[in-house]
């Protein structure tokens, strides 16, 4: 029994494989679920199109009625199976999701490179066009719609040549793959290079000039023609080095609303992403602070956008780190349509070597986030050609995961987490237990050892595995510690870089305050002497020492449980290798972060345990 | 007028493409320099062979005779036309090699690419192939020759795929290549993978193995066969990952010899490389420590080498570091033929952007390397397919020097500067010289702010250029500084890691005493205390400090002399171009070092400048 057995990931049937609707979808995975259940129950399917993409199941008897929206329809299905795979009863079943756009955004390159991607090479993307499987793309739409995520963005969000072409030339093979998943409920967007009309012939690309209004007007006609369904356009624009409006002297606003008023007469949405900051900073230079940035540009924007525009901020003001509090920007923006984007894509988060389950993550940030506050939620991709299609078998948790948090941001992480076991694997109740805690806890590991009290960026350079403490401290890219022999962090109070200025006032006033900021967040707060004393009465120094120790001493447990779990062996032979590696990165930054503030501080660990001179 | 123009790299007439022979490219050139010079003098040629690569002349009246070897002809003739322009008299010159293997190693891969190439793409390598202008390629002879340099090792010794047919189906096209550089006296050799057996169907590539040997005696016979003045095989074994004998448990004077008595019938040679040592360090161990590495490998075997096998030697332990102390290895091998290896590339030294003239550096060497310790001389090449064939315009400097110091390892540092300006540009006196002292200092100031007292390896991993002086502190190089809040360096005495023992004990003695060690090499031998006393009376942070300001402000004088010299506009146009660089290095290098140091020690710059916290 292998991965593929699991009924999350188990093979298509043949019949799946020929649908053109998700009702037929649906219809197929349900006969196939009874078939082999086997329980002598049916089920009846009605569409109801006002339900959209909700649900409800009734049972009566050994018959369980759906009925759904066109995409809806399928969504239930799945659910149903789930609730009754999982030992559930599904007497009553009804469901709709928070947010309309659930979005995966894909970083893969058309050369078939995937940016920042640890699962293999991109799945439809090889040799600079679309190459790939078509029953395997059946499988992504699947996988797509069991975990309810509804767009796909399909190329990367630094557009490189040629995806230009996505939106010329290469239209029709867009159309043709976009076919393949519309059966399943998912419908395409696209990256777009805000300077396309420059390589199509125009001098500019400023989006007040009439004829680049035009030149977008016609490109989105043409693209809807293909494509009646695409999502719309997501567009990383003015951000390291990409192109944009202020080339023009333009606000972001206007560059998106020009493309919004394009996309609009089609249905169409513009996703613009606001991860923008210096990226040619000067590290001698303490004023600006880049997790200021977002907000300082886009604040005052509030308002300004048209309502066809989506702004996609990242969950924390820097990029993705193991701990960051929630973007301030993601907090203010009452007239914006906003949607919040994570990062499944384990770049700073131990790339599908380590284990990082990332649900008790995203609980933390809708402990602050307000749900209603974004109205939409998007996650960078964590999938590739690979066997497991995500590196690391466990590493589909966190896509599962990620849709069940789009259709209901108030799922739990352990149940969640669960949920994807039991899916995914069969074993016995004390062993899904222990490996439900395993997973549940592996984000606080991995931190311990990484990120310890918001400390980060001490991660190598350009790989971002790997502990390298000064690595980014002279660079560029506004991501600094400034350790000295004497303390570390930056002071991002108003009285420093004035960074928690940008939250709500009772926000701001429980991170200023060194007895209210949570250690966790310590030192992306606060400058921390050394030897000051923390809440449970450690020195700061000695903190860093217990927790990397701890952090490293957690990861060995897991590997013994680990070992421990009765896995199908593809997956056992897997995660094991892939234990082994994370313990090695375990080891090596404890024992670098430790002599690092070692060096600096020369305090002595008061349990006598290693540190490296 | 532009560099073309000068007399080193003037433009090739008609006859001297078409010449077969070093005597008739000496004809060519002689006759084209008389006619230019147009002052009624003649030559006259004669070929001693017993004279081998030197030469004789003799003026009488406006007649220059010149008699010289095969090859020594064309040498007399490129040195009769040195000294004529230069305005010497030429009455009576003779001269013959101090080595008689002066041999310059290409990095170039097939692909195209040049392994820490800063000169743009190989000049006869592209597309997996040979790929070169015929025409360019007498150039390079032509270079080379005038340069005296009389071995061209065509591959990178890291040989990467298709290399390895060199010596199988791509034979013929390096006969090809290897006849249009005969006129010019330059042979080839090849670098070869010690595993070739294995890809060419045998199951073994132990060097005792009699399929082996059979193997590399065919494969000699053949190369021999296809090119008769073929020079040798270069090898980079065991070192870096590349295979080698260790593999089978031989040795590498097993490995070597093997090879070197295949080549032996022909008349060839076989470089072996000494650059091995563990490159799977662990930061932690301070027991191991690099430097002391191809001294324990090499030291051992020597005597067990056969005669036509040359050790090559790096000429500091390291790897090409700005300071470095002469290989204990160098001074250490009695009964082995043993080349020096330096590298014209400028990898850790500024790249072909920042100034860098070398014969100071080799001066220094030679200081302490006795001229008869060493049988060989070779270097990286800093050649490619760039406008001025070496990055920076002046950068050609250490080529044409290099071939000097081949030939006449007792070369004056400044003559040979001179010597290659008055070659190269027309100019007046005053501006020659400053240009003189500009390239003559310019190692010094590089050292002041990249690698104050010895201090190396603060340079950004990988690409080698600007500071980040942690960057290989936790790897796996063996590259450590182990800089704390107290001290920085770590002790190589016989108290420490042991490595000065490897020396002669005078110099031995010399090193591991504080009062006689040159404080330039202080880090690199010692571990000394931030406050501890310089023989200055400076402390060492105040040291590290000045030295990082001063070396700033001498770049910025140079800046200011190079444009105020009357260089050829193309030229200037680069060398400008390429100091603003040099400036912005400079500047990173004083500041992110001065910090680094200031965050350690806590120390403030006594005279107040500007050291950011």
């Amino acid at each position: 029994m292998n991965n593929y057995d699991g009924l999350w990931l188990k093979s298509l049937t043949k019949t799946l494989l020929d649908c053109d609707t998700p009702l037929q979808a649906a219809e197929a995975e349900l006969a196939d679920f009874f078939r082999r259940r086997d329980a002598g129950e049916r089920f009846e399917l009605s569409v109801d199109e006002a339900l959209g993409e909700g649900y409800c199941v009734e049972r009566t008897g050994g018959v369980y009625h759906l009925s759904g929206g066109n995409t809806g329809i399928l969504y239930g299905a799945y659910d149903l199976i789930r609730e009754l795979h999982n030992g559930g009863e599904a007497e009553k079943l009804a469901s709709s999701p928070r947010y309309p756009l659930r979005m995966l955004n894909s970083w893969d390159n058309m050369d078939g490179t995937v940016e920042r991607g640890y699962s293999g090479r991109s799945i439809w993307f090889e040799g600079n066009r679309f190459d790939y499987d078509p029953e395997r793309i059946r499988y992504l739409g699947r996988l797509l719609a069991s975990a309810h995520v509804n767009v796909l963005c399909v190329n990367n969000v630094n557009v490189h040549a040629p995806a230009q072409r996505l939106l010329t030339d290469l239209l029709p093979d867009l159309a043709a793959f976009a076919a393949l998943l519309r059966p399943f409920g998912v419908r395409l967007m696209v990256s777009i290079d805000f300077s396309l009309p420059l390589s199509s012939g125009l001098q500019t690309a400023d989006p007040l000039a009439q004829e680049v209004q035009k030149f977008w007007n016609e490109t989105a006609s043409i693209a809807w023609a293909a494509i009646p369904d695409l999502a719309g356009f997501l567009v990383k624009a003015d951000s390291e080095h990409r192109p944009g409006p202020n080339a023009y002297g333009r606000t972001h606003a206007e560059g998106a609303n020009m493309l919004g008023r394009a996309v609009k007469p089609y249905g169409g949405v513009v996703v613009w992403r606001a991860f923008v900051y210096d990226c040619l900073q000067d590290w001698r230079n303490v004023k600006t602070d880049r997790p200021c940035a977002a907000y300082q540009i886009y604040q005052p924007l509030d308002g300004d956008f048209v309502d066809n525009v989506i702004l996609q901020i990242k969950n924390g003001p820097f990029d993705f780190q193991v701990r960051e509090p929630v973007s301030p920007l993601l907090l203010s923006m009452q007239n914006t349509n906003t949607a919040l984007e994570v990062q499944l894509a384990q770049e700073y988060t131990g790339q599908q070597i380590d284990l990082y389950a990332m649900p008790p993550m995203w609980k933390e940030i809708f402990d602050v986030l307000p749900a209603e506050r974004i109205q939409a939620i998007a996650a960078v991709s964590n999938l590739g050609r690979d066997y497991f299609w995500t590196g690391h078998p466990f590493a589909a948790l966190n896509l599962y995961a990620f849709g069940r948090l789009a259709w209901d941001p108030a799922i739990d992480p352990a149940a969640v987490i669960d949920e994807w076991i039991r899916l995914t694997y069969t074993m016995p109740d004390t062993d899904r237990e222990k490996l439900l805690t395993l997973l549940l806890n592996s984000r606080h590991v991995y931190e311990l050892y990484t990120a310890t009290l918001g400390l980060c960026w001490m991660i190598t350079p350009h790989t971002h595995y790997g502990p390298n403490p000064d690595g980014y401290e002279y660079d560029l890219w506004g991501t600094y510690h400034r350790a000295d022999r004497n303390a570390v962090g930056i002071d991002r109070t108003a009285l420093g870089t004035g960074y928690t200025a940008q939250y709500p006032p009772e926000l701001q006033a429980f991170y200023e305050n060194r007895e209210t900021c949570p250690d966790e967040l310590l030192l992306f707060f606060h400058r921390v002497a050394y030897d000051a004393q923390l809440h449970d009465g450690r020195t700061l120094i000695q903190r860093i020492y217990d927790d990397h120790f701890e952090g490293c001493a957690e990861a060995e447990k897991m590997a013994e449980t680990l070992q421990s779990l009765p896995l199908p062996e593809t997956d056992r032979q897997e995660a094991v290798k892939r234990m082994a590696m994370q313990l090695k990165n375990a080891r090596e930054w404890r024992d670098v972060i430790n002599t690092f503030f070692y060096r600096f501080s020369g305090a002595e660990d008061e349990q006598g345990r290693t540190i490296y001179p």
